[in-house]
């Protein structure tokens, strides 16, 4: 996978109190593919439980770059792209998290995605340095998304928006198809179809009032759920095993 | 916002060994909306670790529903839908949060979402009662995803798919789930597998070096169909007629 779309995104986190949500939201970063942190003040840094909560992520809190103010976090960013919990007073451009993620893939320069502080968010002044507020939308009762959880979310909303820049599949999305078994042909089909339809007869399992209905019934099933050759050979195996059983 | 697509999803979490997983679970599931918690043989709970990173979501640790085993989780529900770290040997139907959700919102019963241990996941066993699985897209060389992160992912897709589907609502497309057959529970699937396993042995269509294996495949095939519950009766009927034909 391209590494400059993952690289030019920086995770900033404002005057984060809890060790333990740095921690997390490095661990959050890695599994996306994302790498740069950096700590405006933060309240405990490094801390044993930042490492724990990491995870393994310990390269990011390594590497993570410690800044004495959000300006100097920002300073080479083109885009600043800031979360908050609900929408201000005044009010900001404010993106769900898919458009947000989409608008930082296709910047061309270095991105920032600033998180406030636990319980306070980010001041008037530092969404003063934002050009686009992002949201994740909540149940109105209860708002409190953990830091490290919104982090995850946003996070993983620009990995997909990667992946789909890159035209990369994510994941084998036809997961049920084994590559090396092909599927049933319509001959195939055709056949188990009838072997099924003499075993129903000879069951005296059929409907005499509509005795097609059984059949359409049983192909919509299997039709539907697309039988690959093995599966074919299994069913096959049942009925055969099934008509030798009451012939016998 | 329409309550009962929020209510018909559960999250079920399997022997989760740190409570505190199991209270920011609980957290997430609230800031997204959902309210239902099933814990299958937690480690510890209640417990004071869980309480605490729920911050404030202790209603639903309150009323989490405390099984001895997945299938006893799982009951009522006619959709399952597994979560997992990685593709199996054995390859089951795969998609991406986006649209596991869209499946499970529009699913007409009562959907469950599954996750694993920490560090094991979901064993075979726990797969084979998952009609779906559901994989977030994570970096290969870092995809050990907090259960809580993946809890918070996933919930947070399925409010998209809700609030979406809501919109949707208002359109005069509506309505055209009315006329569908309820799908089978997961309770009719176990007892109609259990009937086609019995058959398979009175015929002695077995591989006797691996007996799981055809069970496997079948259930595979028919979890990835999702029998609605009068293809459920004619599979019953069918293996019912043939047993009755054997044992004559």
């Amino acid at each position: 996978m391209e590494t400059s779309l993952f690289e030019k995104l920086r995770i900033v986190l404002v005057e984060t109190s809890h060790p333990g949500n740095i921690g997390a939201a490095a661990r959050a970063m890695k599994t996306m593919g994302l790498s740069r942190l950096s700590l405006v003040n933060p309240g405990q840094f490094p801390c044993a439980e930042a490492t724990a909560r990491a995870s393994g992520a310990d390269d990011i809190l390594a590497n993570a770059h410690i800044c004495q103010s959000l300006q100097e976090a920002l300073a080479d960013c083109s885009l600043v792209i800031g979360t908050s919990a609900r929408q201000r007073r005044i009010p900001w451009p404010l993106l769900e998290p898919d458009e947000c993620a989409h608008r930082a893939v296709e910047h061309v320069g270095e991105v920032a995605l600033v998180f406030g502080r636990e319980h306070s968010g980010l001041n008037n002044d530092e969404l003063a340095m934002c050009q686009l507020l992002v949201t994740i939308n909540t149940e109105d009762s209860f708002s409190s998304l953990n830091l490290a959880a919104a982090v995850q979310v946003l996070s993983y909303e620009y990995r997909k928006a990667v992946v789909r820049e890159q035209g990369l599949k994510s994941s084998p999305r036809a997961g049920h198809k084994d590559k090396q078994i092909p599927a049933a042909t319509l001959e195939q089909m055709e056949a188990l179809y009838t072997q099924m339809e003499q075993a129903m007869i000879e069951l005296d399992f059929y409907d005499p009032d509509n005795p097609r209905k059984l059949m359409l019934r049983l192909r919509r099933l299997f039709n539907r759920a697309g039988l690959d050759n093995n599966e074919m050979q299994i069913m096959r195996g049942i009925f055969s095993a099934v008509r030798a059983s009451i012939n016998k």
